[in-house]
């Protein structure tokens, strides 16, 4: 969802073990960059990584297994949430931080593969849900602190609002192709705000 | 984007031609329904319409080809936007036919197999923007019409409005993967309205 660095293959120092990881993790990004779920087979991350079939099978299984542990790996080195102490300052932080990680060439397309590769596979469906759910949750902090400080009214969902932030963003990307820019990103801020202000993303039922 | 009929192929009475056409495009969406993009091929579409495999190459060109044409005829069987005679009927309507479409197994399908193809395919990214730009341009008229009503400030942008609607939709259906239910889309309404009350849709500049 926001920008975690742009490789996966890039941290974890430490033993053999988490090398290959590491090399095979970087090794499937490009794949999937370069020729999408569809294009990405275990023979050819195992070569490409330099690293045995066998270990590719045992440990990942298959390249819904790879695209999984992908995933983990994005979500693991993305950033904490900000803390400007205002909600807006918070609020256009996160959507300038999903327009870069929508912007990034590589992790722009490493997310519209994952995307497409879960519209038929279940594997690949569950690991990009777990990714925007933490992400969410993450972000999801911001609100609650602008409820404490009087920014925005008692029992408004941040989760919700957190989401509200990127849809119209990925809207553009992955469903009517249109551009994503920086003005797309302020708007959404802007209009979820004032929604949020007005009460509209209050929980019904949470005495907000 | 919002519901038409479930089947590109029931429509178009007419000659020769128009059954070609009409079996050709009903055994695209099965296949694609079926397989995906990745497993839509013109010799298979062209055995279980019963048709002629130089006919389709001809005809279409390739499987893209199919796509686009498929994506024309689903815009040109969608439902002209509705006049409830206020703003927040209107909206509700097209969240719900949004939410319908999106929950048809056949419909529903057949976008997201479109949205995948769009990652990887230039031609299915343009019949997939085409469409929706149809769609969003159809029921955009509703919100001129509230404007007209003073229902909504002057300057408001009904395509930004209507995208609005549909952004949080589809964001749960093919990026975090969550359930689209009812109450999302009534939620989808309240807060953009809330939002587009406050103003946060005026175009600046507009005069509005």
């Amino acid at each position: 969802m926001d920008q975690p660095s742009r490789s996966a293959g890039t941290v974890r120092p430490g033993g053999r073990t988490a090398r290959v990881r590491a090399a095979v993790l970087e090794t499937t990004q490009d794949e999937l960059v370069e020729h999408g779920f569809h294009g990405l087979t275990m023979d050819q991350v195992a070569a490409r990584a330099g690293v045995g079939k066998t270990t590719v099978y045992r440990r990942w299984g298959s390249t819904a297994g790879l695209v999984v542990d992908l995933m983990t790996e994005l979500a693991n080195q993305s950033s904490p949430h900000t803390d400007t102490g205002t909600i807006e300052g918070d609020l256009r932080a996160n959507a300038l931080s999903v327009l870069g990680a929508i912007s990034d060439g590589r992790l722009g397309a490493t997310f519209q593969a994952v995307i497409a590769a879960a519209t038929c596979d279940e594997q690949a469906a569950h690991a990009l849900r777990s990714f925007y759910l933490r992400r969410i949750e993450e972000w999801a902090n911001v609100v609650d602190l602008a409820v404490k400080r009087g920014e925005l009214p008692e029992g408004t969902d941040g989760a919700e609002v957190i989401r509200a932030i990127s849809a119209p963003l990925y809207y553009r990307l992955v469903v009517t192709r249109e551009p994503v820019t920086r003005e797309v990103a302020e708007r959404s801020v802007t209009r979820t705000l004032a929604a949020a202000r007005a009460g509209a993303f209050v929980v019904p039922g949470s005495g907000g």
